[in-house]
């Protein structure tokens, strides 16, 4: 392996142990699923798209219940973070779903691996 | 739109409403964490190298508690994780973990939307 390589190995490592890394679980008002998720896919879209240090969301609902919602969520660090919720697109999606989410659950994990087929 | 953009938007569509996806959530014995999440990461990038069907692993643990860990799994269709279950590397999986792993939910969830930098 060259020294080249190397770094640039130890780089990619260190990059991905400063990523923030969470899931949002979050309740929805039963009536409202179709507007809250409308909201979260647009949210979701146009910050991963302007956004350089938000990098991943998926967004799911349980089978047996679709007001139950979960969100993995991945970001460079805490500073990209910190800049995703001052934009106008985040404060929009606050807004527009504060009627909609019955409660919201955040909980903070450490990605141990991902494998994600490429396209 | 030509017929043919419109024919793969709605291929694509199709494919993603057949995927099965899904939450493991897995309590660790705490003194194996690492020999765990080891079995785990080569179980995950073998399965989406070799098989077509095996798209997408995440697996996190709790910042606050390494023991639980929680695992996004996505399969083209519930015939491609049928295939998975009776593969050499999951079986080895299963053997080698069998004595690691306390406890095991599985909750079926329904993809409402993803975004997804490209690397």
């Amino acid at each position: 392996m060259s020294a080249a390589t190397l770094f640039s190995v130890e780089n990619a490592f260190a990059q991905q142990k400063k990523q923030m890394v969470r899931f949002a679980k979050i309740q929805v008002d039963p009536s409202q699923i179709e507007q809250y998720n409308a909201a979260l896919k647009e949210q979701m879209t146009t910050a991963v798209r302007v956004e350089p240090g938000v990098l991943t969301y998926y967004a799911v609902a349980d089978k047996n219940d679709p007001s139950r919602i979960t969100i993995l969520e991945i970001y460079a660090d805490t500073s990209a973070y910190k800049a995703h919720i001052e934009t106008p697109h985040f404060k929009k999606y606050k807004v527009t779903v504060q009627n909609m989410v019955k409660s919201l659950e955040l909980v903070d994990v450490d990605l141990i691996s991902k494998a994600v087929k490429p396209n």
